[in-house]
């Protein structure tokens, strides 16, 4: 099969062999499959991310050894009868090949991710698309239960004023999410006008540029008694930022991954009394409602998708997201040239 | 009055003018007075306690200008006929003089602490200690306190493993009321011996060296659905060695105060979902109870206190406290010479 391969931060594309499935496993064809932050932060950082996943005993298998083919946010279609599903059926997975050790796909070079033609699934983790759910919408399934998963662990009483830092792809999720659970006022801070304009779209009851106003001082977030601050950005510095301007007894969700060693001042934060919630990822249930939702219009997420490209687009997407100032939601379309 | 000054580190006794007091306080005789963490820090880096003091909006008035009686962890005598009190009973109060800008007692110039011979209270928040309760152990109603608050804000739920890390005089205290509200198994992690010793007095159910043993392995540990580690050092890094440490899930409960900029590295805190919960201080109910638990005998706080000195001792004991491995809590009785 043709595949965009990634090692060491080089993109290039190749014909390799087909992914061959073990027991339990389809092939599929990966027919949308977006470009997400962390595949950046891999491609850019390898030996840090390999290095730091594996001392937080965490999830990736990516190894600076091995070419892999990335690509974990996907929807793909069925080859051949597998259950209840056919030929031809859309699919979705959250991305891990249920083998003794769990291989997580997109990030293992046994487990080819969404920028290739084909890649494994699970037959049991296999959840269909409902019919008349565009793939593009389909494949924004997975970041959008990062968003959702987010959201419920910030366990939100109703009484907060939110604030969402960094309208990228995580805090676009979380945004559509809060607006879908019927959560806000709903603020984001995006200096992007791009992203500022998706955060909009995606429901944003205010959106400022946080060069030009203050969230923590609008009228509506001074009138609730507490704040709960979702981080989407993951660069060193913004947590001891949020130390630093979020009132009293804020609650701040991690949900952007800073790769790099962080810096923040305690004493802030033990003079406020707040609390930061560090989330990843989300359930299988979680990802299931996600798809459901989307299909079902409740999620309304086709402004994300900014950009397609085809595998030999691959290269130049990761470069061009390195500026994301012009970019919301990149799919590759590996059937299209 | 003689007290003990304190300006940029420097300690002298002098004689002072005594404090004058505004309306609705009283001045009292400073009986018993414990040296805190947050002396050493103050005196040691004192512009930077200054600095991010302020830049926090914290409650300390500090200032590098002028010279301050320290100490805020006290046991007093009334002097005068006070609402239901009279001349000679014992009180204590939360360290604060509830004037139209509320002064911390013992960190500002105008509301000097115990480590002279006299203070000024608000009459309205002072609390009686109940008949038959020595005054060493009625000061140590402000750092138990802090114990108890931390405990609070950690809402065990009984299910937990409790680790403990660092067995200074805020660890101590933590211990003491995880033991006084039924919690545990309680896991301290301490290098010094004397510490180690009176952890256990305390009532820690394992004591252990860092370096000698790891908490997070212990059976009584692993056998826990879940753990929260209360961070009782206040040094850079320890947060960073407690997310690479704790397994999934823990919760972090802050009550080490580190006036240092920290380092840690978010990706292992959200591969494994932490909670970092930062807790500052009591609430006035939550001292009141502390205090009759101490007379009560509910908390046995007597093995904590080591050493004691009058007003001339002060100095050497700030510089003893810098090796801390000798210490419990070092009390200033200011009426002994």
């Amino acid at each position: 099969m043709r595949a965009a391969l990634m090692e060491r931060g080089r993109l290039w594309v190749e014909d390799v062999p087909d992914p061959t499935p073990a027991a339990g496993e389809v092939v599929v064809k990966s027919l949308a499959c977006g470009i997400c932050g962390s595949d950046l932060h891999a491609a850019r950082h390898t030996e840090e991310f390999v290095a730091t996943s594996l001392e937080a005993g965490g999830a990736f298998k990516l190894t600076t050894l091995k070419p892999v083919v990335l690509g974990h946010e996907f929807c793909a279609e069925v080859m051949e009868r597998a259950g209840a599903l056919k030929a031809g059926d859309l699919v979705c997975s959250v991305p891990a090949l249920a083998r003794p050790t769990v291989l997580p796909v997109g990030y293992s070079p046994d487990a080819p991710g969404g920028f290739g033609e084909y890649m494994l699934l699970s037959e049991r983790l296999l959840m269909p698309v409902p019919s008349g759910t565009p793939k593009e919408m389909a494949a924004l399934t997975e970041p959008m239960a990062v968003g959702r998963h987010a959201v419920n662990m910030a366990r939100l009483d109703g009484d907060e004023a939110i604030i969402v830092i960094g309208a990228g792809p995580v805090g676009l999720a979380v945004i559509a999410n809060l607006k879908a659970a019927g959560a806000g006022p709903v603020v984001a801070s995006e200096p992007s006008h791009t992203r500022r304009q998706l955060a909009e779209a995606l429901g944003a009851d205010t959106v400022l540029h946080p060069g030009e106003a203050d969230a923590y001082k609008l009228d509506e977030v001074r009138r609730r008694e507490r704040v709960v601050v979702f981080e989407c950005v993951g660069a060193p510095g913004i947590i001891d930022d949020i130390f630093l301007r979020a009132p009293p007894h804020s609650r701040i969700v991690v949900v952007g991954v800073c790769l790099q060693m962080d810096h923040s001042r305690p004493l802030i934060a033990v003079n406020k009394e707040l609390n930061v919630q560090y989330v990843l990822g989300y359930s299988v249930p979680e990802f299931g409602d996600t798809l459901q939702d989307i299909a079902a219009g409740r999620l309304d997420v086709a402004p994300l998708v900014t950009h397609s490209v085809g595998l030999d687009g691959v290269a130049d997407a990761f470069e061009a997201l390195a500026q994301p100032d012009a970019h919301g939601k990149v799919l590759v379309l590996p059937w299209n040239s």
